[in-house]
């Protein structure tokens, strides 16, 4: 009895919108739990392989993921001279931290993420991020990314959110305030930079938050940058905001200078990130 | 991280018919695949339990596939004064054998189902079931039912169709054909009963083959009684047509008669056939 | 561009339970508005015909609504020796009344149904009504059922419930307490009868409120008979009681007693209820 | 009774790959019908307004159509130095010609589409491309493009092609090989340009035919440039292709050269084209 693999009878239904629905069918279902914060899921489908939802929101899918964290990452170490220490809010999947450790600059990073159930589950089931999981340069700690990073001890280069999507009510809403940003700063080493995803950023949906967070950060930092890029698995394009504590870092950098400072910092070749790309992302 | 148990993101979808779905959630899918014949899956669902599908079309539920299997077996077996041999054509999971075997006066049930990879998959994975699959009473045979009936060194006191619905091209649409219930005929002892499970029975939906049947099994024998249960999980009302050799065999049963014939002759309760059942379930 | 009839693209969703949909092909959308008291969607359907919903539940479909108002109307006003006047709580959509304006014993009926916007639009929509809402013996009150019936200077022969399931803090919920039940009796002539529609009867769901109901009339009736019946559209069994105010009303007829007082007091010809329909419908 | 607006119970469901289903809330269905060619359906939206679908396939959003209809015209009447003569091939929804009449240098616009019951259909139901079916510079003609720009009395400054996708078997097919694109050069001004829509252009999608197509036209024209951007309701990223006849019309500009010509040259306000999106959409 071989795998069937071409059922159309089993869907995963998300909800984008309460009147847009995106279903994709399922191949298998690797695991379905409650942690103290979330629904997890893990399920292998058939049109973007392994997804991992959290309270039923694709997160991360195993077709695309690459597109969703090079382009929050790649863009705001490259942007920076020289990042050495990042601080990552969030990302408990592991796939952000993959990405900053393949900066060979990098020399700590960082991770505080609230969900150690999510954690635990992502370092045992995703592959692609095992490596990352066990660098010696991470620094993984279980807690509320606000308080983890007002508390630690020392400054950063880079500060990445990797967040879910700031939603009244919702805990997650606290770490895309002004207030926030304005601690995010001040633990920030002159000339740092902070970037953030920052929710769905298509022409119909990109005034429910990517507008709002590109305008609370211009309340806090010199110069903001946003960018966006189509995420098949998400059903829209989505959106990143750079944030910059010197207008100077944040100068705009050609096509070929971002290409030879891929070459020049990065471990590996990147599956979607370049020039060309950063030209197209930048709104 | 608990069963989830509640996700309202994971659907099965049958089509009913092309303009009719029934949708029901996943807990988790427990097989997929793919046998010589069809197409087999075995999931857990909110509302029914585990459930085989062959075809995308569901066969069993553990919450309520003891109304189909029980109509389909008692109500023959008890019409008959005491049967001893039965011959089950298709019933391949393994329910209709076990509800035969209940019958104390069965010395050898055969049963003859096409696809042995559902038979080896039910075996393993019907708890329910186990204990018939293992009773020295029954003779399993993988092959085409027909020809291991009229094939067979024997006659049989009841035969009992427990069959996917005759469409034409299936391979099934023989069995439901006049010439195949002549044969039938010539395989029963005086006094013999054939039961056929009849499609759906629904008002709107006996048209389809349930009144079709019943005139094909009137070409042959004397008396047919046509039966009618709902069966939740099916979403319809479900068809059986009982054939009679003598009419007097078919003499309607009062309800205290069935009621005394099952607390005589059936081993343990029954969960839903009895007298008051029967009186609903004729037609 | 003749009418496409086929498409199978839009869709009704109606959740059954909150882990079970029932979803039909539309052809088109006759209505859909809101009433001060409920969703309203008149919608052509391909396995239904027209069907009318509720707060997004079907209530009747031109295909199968017979079933539903002749089992609720003819048993309970056949049980009557002559039914003279009849009051109808609920049944704004008029069915229930042209059911029992066919009986030609009957004077008058009251009907109360709290939502004039859902009576005026029957009223206009469904041909199949229209003779009954003209009827000189009907007479039509927008109103509260219990109020209406408390108030009514008069008694009845029969009550008749054609009210919305209960669900705790609607206010058809306060139409199946024993407190209503007790007010209904004081409304009945003697000899009396009420029969009220009571909810999903299915091997599965008849634990919802069917039996419920069914022990709460058998707090204040000396004898209540369930009966149920599968229902296609309504994706399950659906359930019944009739309670009498005398036993003797209540001694269970025959077959042939319903057939010949179907002959002698209703007009025209049923579609489904009938002697045999009244065995099988019988619990 | 006020317009429900809200139902989250009627759905559209499009098929975006067999194992991938878009999903929206219906509010009215304006229309479904079958023409000679292909199933025509406009229905009102909840998240998208008024869509049209060719064979269940939405073609055309209230909400978003700017975004596809001035991306696939626009770049390519902006890169020829004065387009007086423009040819359509398909657009019969009318929305293509009416970006290309907003050229003030526009004279002549012939537009050829097969499917005289979708033009006639959104003639009377677009509200949007009313003025546009008015023009005196639009020639309407209904037949096969191929057939019509072959034996067209004249030559074209700009080609658009904006045709349902190749799909093998289906006839539009033919209007994207290799013979068809050398026909068109043939029937292009010296310094002319070819637009084509290219399909589904994401991540995942893109190798599906926008690279098919891109290649085929390299093989006619010394210079395609591709162009790519993301239109919610088609749920991906859409693709143009940009041909030109001498590599010298196809010199890159700027994006402050874009908005000089968008003023000088387009009648109104462009709601989503300009330089700035000129240079994220070149891919
Ligand atoms: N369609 C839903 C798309 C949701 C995308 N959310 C962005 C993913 C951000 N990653 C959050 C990681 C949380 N620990
Ligand atoms: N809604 C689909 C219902 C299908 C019910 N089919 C009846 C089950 C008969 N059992 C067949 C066993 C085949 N080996
Ligand atoms: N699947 C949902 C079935 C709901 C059936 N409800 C029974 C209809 C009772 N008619 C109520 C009339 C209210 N004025
Ligand atoms: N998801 C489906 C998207 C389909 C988009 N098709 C592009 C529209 C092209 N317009 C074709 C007009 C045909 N006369």
């Amino acid at each position: 009895m071989a795998d069937a693999g071409g059922s159309k009878r089993l869907w995963l239904e998300e909800d984008i919108e309460s009147d847009l629905r995106w279903s994709y069918t399922v191949k298998s279902i690797l695991h379905t739990g409650k942690s103290e914060f979330q629904d997890v899921e893990l399920v292998d489908t058939g049109p973007f392989g392994k997804v991992l939802l959290l309270d039923g929101k694709l997160q991360s899918a195993e077709r695309d993921e690459f597109v969703y964290h090079e382009c929050l990452v790649h863009p705001a170490l490259l942007a920076h001279p020289c990042p050495k220490t990042v601080f990552i809010a969030g990302g408990g999947e592991g796939s952000t931290a993959r990405e900053v450790l393949r900066h060979k600059t990098v020399e700590k990073c960082v991770m505080v993420d609230i969900d150690g159930v999510v954690v635990t589950f992502c370092k045992k089931h995703l592959d692609v991020n095992k490596e990352a999981f066990e660098d010696p340069r991470l620094e993984l700690i279980i807690g509320d990314a606000r308080s983890g990073l007002e508390g630690y001890d020392g400054k950063f280069d880079v500060i990445v959110g990797d967040l879910a999507d700031p939603v009244w009510g919702n805990p997650c809403y606290q770490l895309y305030t002004q207030a926030y940003y304005e601690m995010c700063k001040s633990k920030l080493n002159p000339g740092g930079v902070l970037v953030t995803q920052s929710g769905p950023a298509g022409v119909l949906s990109c005034t429910e938050v990517y507008t709002v967070i590109h305008n609370t950060l211009k309340q806090v930092f010199p110069k903001v940058v946003p960018a966006a890029h189509h995420v098949p698995s998400f059903a829209d394009t989505w959106g990143w905001q750079i944030a910059f504590c010197d207008e100077a870092t944040g100068a705009e950098l050609g096509e070929a200078e971002i290409d030879a400072r891929i070459a020049a910092r990065v471990e590996g070749e990147l599956a979607h990130y370049d020039g060309r790309c950063h030209a197209r992302s930048s709104r």
